[in-house]
């Protein structure tokens, strides 16, 4: 459904760079959701470009709520939130307006929208449409936090350097529920960001990887072939501009494993089924176990970048040198934290609500 | 949706291991497509166990169209295939029923249908509904082949054991079309099987990877956010059981590399629009660029292994220890091939209906 | 979606006149309600051709259930039920392949599907189809019975001939239930099967209309704006052949009245909320109000006559003769009574499981 | 999907009557579509009320593109429509709160949402929502023009004042496309208005019928069972507030017909296949047969009237009296015509599109 996703509780987002909003209406929230504008606020800005390690575009991101919310709690119906765009420079793109960025969306999106497509920016494929992500999934996030399901990513991987894995994972969460950059052992911050400066000043841009981990979902969510928890979540998860690679549990390290080692034992703790380890992520046959559901993303590095590239003019077809202006990130890794984490809260919310019906998202 | 995939052409899928049947049926294909009964006997035979290397049942996989073909071609309305269950016993899993298999679905699915699932030989969780992917995508992989668009998976890696990668694309095709064990590089064969057959002693199972790739689809094919290429073919990959990541292109690689090394510089080729590397496996923004889709799948190796684990009673809510008894596959890499093939081509089938119409399929 | 109709609770139907068989996949149908094949029996029996204001077409309808039960109960996951076909006699219809039948399907799917749809019987558009709607409907009509949520269909008028409305809802509904023929005064049924009897000896056909009662439904179920209740009925109801009205309450009535009239005041009623008058037919705002649901179809005359009519030929667009041999219904009111009921019980609980969440129509 | 509608070119609703906005964002438009607002304003200020038939409010809906559109043409990503609210008196409804208007969405309202709803003006449940059908529409119905498909409506009943029947279609759709007050017969406007005026002196409200055509669809178009062309309008057409009826061709007065009488037989006129009547309504087994698509809807009395009502305290459970302040309209047929003609668009492009490509409704 292209720009809508959800079966239940499902999102639509729309927007451009530098059109004159971007926004999400997220449809089949339970009502009573109490709305929490600061927690919004708190979670935009974690989004948004800061200091030397971002893009110098501005983005204050004062978002509307235009419907949907009712002293204060969602009223059951839809809820849109509108961010105005500011701050463009559309000037910037003109000059290569045909000239296909490499490993951007220029090029198919031409091929798609025979050249009606928005160019400035990037547009509708511009990470700038994932502030709506965040605006929309800040919501649910709460909600989901009242229901005892919290939700963390770190950077597992950024510019070579690697952080540690979860190990308290409360305690972890909590960390990194207050931490700007959102690593778990501190000391590796300055190596990644200054990876990032070296690149940056390089022309060039770094990628990394993120984990996420969300606990306190219930055992028995999920269905069957097509919509697995892991079906759902990548689906989403691939939606985000960057990502090129999803991984549940031990992924692609499972491949080299033997059963024996990569099967997690069952075992009664404190009454409750629980596995000994979590080489399946939290999920099996699709279907949540109980254990926490953990997963990484891939993120390739920002595509623009400040060097000078082979490319072709797409509408003349002829080969071509692209110098991009524009002002650009050089790692949007520490970006997409929080928009992993908020994608994530909408599709489990979606799941939940078809689990448990229409009213459960609200209840406490 | 549950276990119907796809907006335009729709797959659903349904039964269970030890059941009478399973089956799928296929909505909106296009009419006047020929179905090859002999190419869809092929596919199911590779899917098949077959020699030291899998398990011991038999599936001898004689399926019925049952609706939507009429002279030798589909007519346009659904067609369902119903492939009917033989060589069950059943017998061997009463004994277990409530003893979880270590990382298999018995206690997802008894959290989620609270012991009204189907236990015998995985119920509805079993591989063996692959076998209806596999008939369904027959159909629909050889209408893609008339409308030169081709599909086809190696056995990355086995076992520890790796194949080479692709190189001439279209000779490496061609012999995988004709391979029962889906290597590139003969000669790994071997040590790919005697890697199972080590692990099958030991009462053990292994995994692997496998990678595909798909030429022939026009540049421009794919939708912003929700549909992308990446999300839509992840969605359909994890749901296959076994699944654990998905990546495009380079994948995770590219976490590591800089933007200047990842980036696909465009040229022009024969009055084409080509990029010089593809690390991006044919996809940028979520649409086809018309170079060769590329992606990799990670396989865990076979949960239900030939030793003691430990786990629970689901019943009692008691620690237990299981030796499964029934048939099982050391490894079922090699027979997910044609089933990643098959997925593939009915995701794509649906991707290129919506965006050229109902009648796209069928015409050549 | 085509041949799938449902968010939560979907139903797949496929299958041509003369195929080899017609069949329903229903998925995501909670796990543990029991399935009576006794009552699918006896609700295919009312579809069911019979006597001399039928076609002659004798269609026993054995079902096979061939997935998604186990131990007479629904496992959760997709439940396929089969009708092989029988006493086809595709012979009928051999002479007059490209002399579209006036009112029928037959031009409109050539030009859809250009000459490969199944014209034998009227393929994938015949009445026939209609068995499979009723198996699967019945098993969740009996799980809708369980949570003491009642649905029945009378034959409002036939062929001229009217019944009497709804008066004791409970004692109608009661009786109807046990009635081959479907009208509350049983005085008129001879009169209608008379009409029907004169208008087939007049090589004609007959119409009539439909009035649904649903009693039970909890209020507040239904989704504003596109998924009304009215909407998703009325979707459901207009996919039956030979339906081309729906009015809700007091329906096309209502548009002739005074609001003063029309409104349905509310009362208090033994604590609960009630309606003084039902104009509304149950629902305010496509929302259930508690009272209950009343609708009406329009089923038009069957196409398919014993006379000689004005045509076309399609292959080589020539004005034609037609006259129709083959075996057809002279009314087909009162044998599509037992389809709306099954439909009725599809979309209901769909639209409660999204309500209530996947357990609840297996609970009691 | 509650307050989205279509498969391929897809609606979403959004707001509240008293809320900051309501608006729409409509997914799946071909690129290259002239967005004319002129147009926009032009089918705004058709459903705007007017004089003294209508609510006093005044709703100049001043409309905003937020994004989609690209130098005055369709991006082909999603295009969101704003349409600030204006002249909100919420104060006359907070007196008011808990007394349900009987035949309103109060008290479903209350039942589903537990009284987070927002009451004011009715909500989300509020006629206000159908202006952001018409500005979406609006964009819709000029493409479709573009195509030669034009759709128009009449009043074919009003406060028991009829309108003549469509004969010159031609003639007959231009002329609508002129009138304010949309009926054929302009001699019958006076009368009708007339009618509305006594309803309103009365306290009361009238109700009417509404009668829709399109020409120039392709025939071919519409799928078999659940998305029929009925199917996919009714539950479009029933999601407006006061439609309880919506018949196809003939209608409710085939029910009476014989099959002789109501059959349209072909024939060939200038090398088309025609039928020499229309009493299907353009439409046979769901799909267009190329002749006019005709279609009504039956419109209720407005609820809300100016008299003194019974109805219950919905937070006390005690019987009540309610004399509404608020303004409100004494009928809303002429007002809900050109939201009919609107989302007979969004339908129609949606099924076209599913049909024929994502390109198809740009290209001329």
């Amino acid at each position: 459904m292209k720009n809508t996703f959800g079966n239940h509780v499902a999102v639509t987002l729309f927007g451009e760079s530098h059109g004159p909003a971007i926004g999400a209406v997220i449809d089949g929230l339970a009502p009573g959701i109490p709305v929490d504008t600061a927690f919004i606020d708190k979670l935009l800005s974690r989004r948004r470009p800061a200091g030397d390690i971002s893009t110098t575009r501005h983005e204050a991101d004062p978002f509307v709520i235009e419907s949907g919310v009712f002293e204060g709690k969602t009223t059951g119906t839809p809820l849109c939130i509108l961010i105005p765009n500011g701050d463009t420079r559309s000037s910037d793109y003109a000059a290569t307006r045909f000239l296909a960025r490499p490993s951007h969306a220029d090029y198919t999106a031409y091929c798609k929208y025979h050249g009606f497509e928005d160019p400035r920016g990037g547009g509708h494929f511009s990470g700038r449409i994932t502030a709506a992500v965040v605006a929309a999934g800040a919501i649910v996030l709460s909600a989901l936090n009242r229901k005892g399901i919290r939700i963390a990513t770190h950077i597992a991987s950024c510019g070579g350097v690697s952080d540690r894995a979860f190990e308290d994972l409360s305690a972890d969460m909590t960390a990194l529920d207050e931490r700007d950059f959102g690593v778990l052992d501190e000391t590796v911050a300055d190596r990644m960001m200054n990876a990032i400066r070296e690149a940056k000043q390089a022309g060039d841009s770094v990628g990394g990887t993120l984990e996420t981990v969300v606990t306190g979902l219930p055992a028995g969510v999920g269905e069957p072939w097509f919509d697995t928890v892991e079906s759902m979540l990548s689906h989403a998860l691939f939606a985000i501009p960057a990502v090129k690679g999803v991984e549940f549990g031990a992924g692609f390290a499972l491949a080299d494993m033997r059963g024996s080692v990569a099967n997690d034992p069952f075992c009664m703790q404190g009454g409750a089924v629980c596995t000994v380890t979590n080489h399946s992520g939290g999920i099996n046959g699709g279907i949540t176990n109980g254990m926490p559901v953990l997963f990484r993303c891939a993120i390739r590095p920002t595509p623009t970048i400040g060097r000078e590239q082979e490319t072709v003019n797409m509408q003349t077809g002829e080969d071509a040198t692209l110098l991009a202006k524009g002002r650009h990130d050089p790692c949007i890794v520490h970006r997409a934290r929080v928009v992993v984490d908020c994608l994530t809260a909408l599709v489990l919310a979606d799941m939940l609500t078809g689990r448990f019906g229409t009213d459960w998202l609200g209840t406490v």
